[in-house]
């Protein structure tokens, strides 16, 4: 392998196993024109996020319009709307990962932000410093003083391309559950490289966090001699949008029908702890599992953020590796106390819902 | 059955089936003169509830002592406290369900919010009105201008008595797993029976309102002509004490080795969110599995309450439903976002730690 130190010249390294880790990069729906970047920015490294702090303390900036509703998007709606920001985000839908029902949901709670949400896709970016804006496929222009690209990742995949490995569909590294390319004696994990699904039983690209710390554990092992084998995500997955946690793991209905299940979802709202308590909330529940055999295949929950939305999603996520059918969720011995909780808990009161379905 | 209806007279009822559900009753550890029961009170009916509030709305008293440093007892120090009386607390230790070192976590707690923790038994109620008090183990007598008894429940069995039934070890009504009594054609469920517990694979009197909705579905569906077996307790259970949540599943150290484990326990902290974030906490972990299989036992944890304390005992709970190890809980793909979580969740922390001890 070569590598470039910052600003210093090249040097050779011999290896007997490699580890690529690159990461992913952010994916820019449009280009650029240089004489634009000021005020136009990405987020995915530090640098990326120092550049936008300095920018915003330097140029104050009084709005802001952020392409993408995934969860940086959002994300950086709550965090610069807390800072006094006009915010509008740009995109097709909010939180994509979840069904548009519980959607709706993480939009009002934007809009109660004043976070301006329209839907549709940018184009361009139009003007430059005072007169900057995006182009949207609407036919509008949208002006802002500074824009946030936040439109997803794609894997970087330079090296392992040099270095002969396969790529999977996705574009992303192809990798046993060893987490080996297909070159023997390299490795990839993270955001670089595919993940593979508990249930699908064949790889994707899902870029997370989770997978990444566990993908790396294994190639580490692996090159260093072992045989561990990944066991492979559910796409558990949460984020947290001012006073919303938005979680879900496993497959959604459609993903499921796609799959070739026969999914059945219901959908619920139940109390997040005894409804007599002070600071009770409704939680927002569904549920997807197949109708033939009752097998759990995901889940999805919008709450309040202290409603451990996060945690109930992990019983399920937990429920699912073991092959749980949604009848024996009853059977789980949860903990309760009113402050926190029912004494059958939102999980298990999903279940019995589904199984009246 | 023979039925007196409130201030009425004795009606008989036949019967094919017979579910007996007559709840528990307060323990009271002395016997308390009725000179003095005028600001004596027990806590389990919504009855006591209703005398405890009148009682504080009338007379106002400004202290109180409460026997028992159970669950009934630190959340009434909990709610007494919050409505500004002075509150002591007197029992042999404070929540006997978790382990000392988590327990001084509690007590801090409770000094944090000025309760007064006395570790000694109460031995007698003395004086009334407005000299009230109760004689303590050590000789001492404490003074308080109203006591509650908060000393545990024992099984109300008058009822089953009649009937024939058999009782546990414990004095509580046997149960099959079909929750039926040892007279056919008569069920018992709730906190008046025995509890079937998964690990143990034996009956043990463990009342909890999450057991007992169980019981009583299983009990009413097998009455009805069903054959639903209960699956078992794992002793999962949650208290929410001023700013902590203080959850426990399964066995601690000491149970496992009784019942001829041999377990391993480490006790781990670990932050309950991404450090970085506003509002990171340190909860408090211990985890017991098997040290000969790994055979995951059991767990406890003291931390925030905003911190899905009771939910991540959950996945724990979910996990020993199905005789995981704690090797492989380092597979499980749960939830992160830095401001509900950890890349790792505390829960594969303490696995971690375990794996390493």
């Amino acid at each position: 392998v070569a590598v470039v130190v910052h600003g210093g010249s090249e040097t050779t390294f011999g290896y007997d196993r490699l580890v690529i880790a690159t990461g992913a990069r952010c994916k820019r729906p449009v280009s650029v024109p240089s004489a634009q970047s000021p005020g136009v920015f990405c987020l995915r490294t530090m640098e990326d996020g120092f550049a936008i702090e300095a920018h915003i303390r330097d140029k104050k900036p009084v709005s802001v319009l952020i392409v993408g509703g995934g969860y940086v998007g959002v994300e950086m709606a709550d965090a610069l709307a807390r800072r006094g920001m006009s915010v509008t985000l740009c995109g097709r839908g909010v939180l994509g990962t979840i069904d548009p029902s519980l959607g709706e949901i993480v939009i009002e709670e934007l809009g109660r932000h004043d976070v301006h949400v329209i839907n549709a896709s940018v184009t361009g970016v139009t003007g430059q410093s005072d007169d900057l804006g995006v182009s949207l496929s609407d036919g509008g222009i949208e002006k802002a003083e500074m824009v946030l690209f936040a439109a997803g990742v794609e894997p970087s995949t330079e090296l392992s391309r040099g270095a002969g490995a396969n790529f999977g569909e996705s574009g992303a590294i192809a990798v046993s559950r060893g987490m080996e390319t297909s070159v023997a004696g390299i490795y990839a994990a993270g955001d670089c490289a595919e993940t593979w699904h508990r249930l699908l039983e064949r790889s994707v690209y899902l870029p997370l966090g989770t997978s990444s710390h566990k993908q790396g554990r294994i190639a580490g092992e692996n090159a260093a001699g072992g045989a561990a084998e990944y066991q492979g995500t559910l796409g558990t997955q949460v984020v947290k949008v001012f006073d919303l946690a938005v979680a879900r793991t496993g497959l959604s209905d459609r993903e499921a029908s796609d799959e070739g299940y026969a999914p059945l979802t219901v959908e619920v709202s139940c109390p997040d702890c005894a409804g007599y308590y002070p600071g009770s909330h409704q939680m927002r529940f569904r549920l997807t599992a197949d109708s033939r055999t009752g097998q759990l295949l995901g889940a999805q929950i919008v709450g309040d953020w202290r409603a451990q939305v996060a945690k109930r999603v992990d019983v399920l996520a937990t429920a699912i590796h073991h092959r749980m059918r949604v009848q024996d969720l009853e059977h789980l011995d949860l903990s309760y106390t009113p402050p926190l909780g029912t004494p059958w808990d939102p999980v298990q009161v999903a279940a019995h819902s589904w199984m009246k379905a």
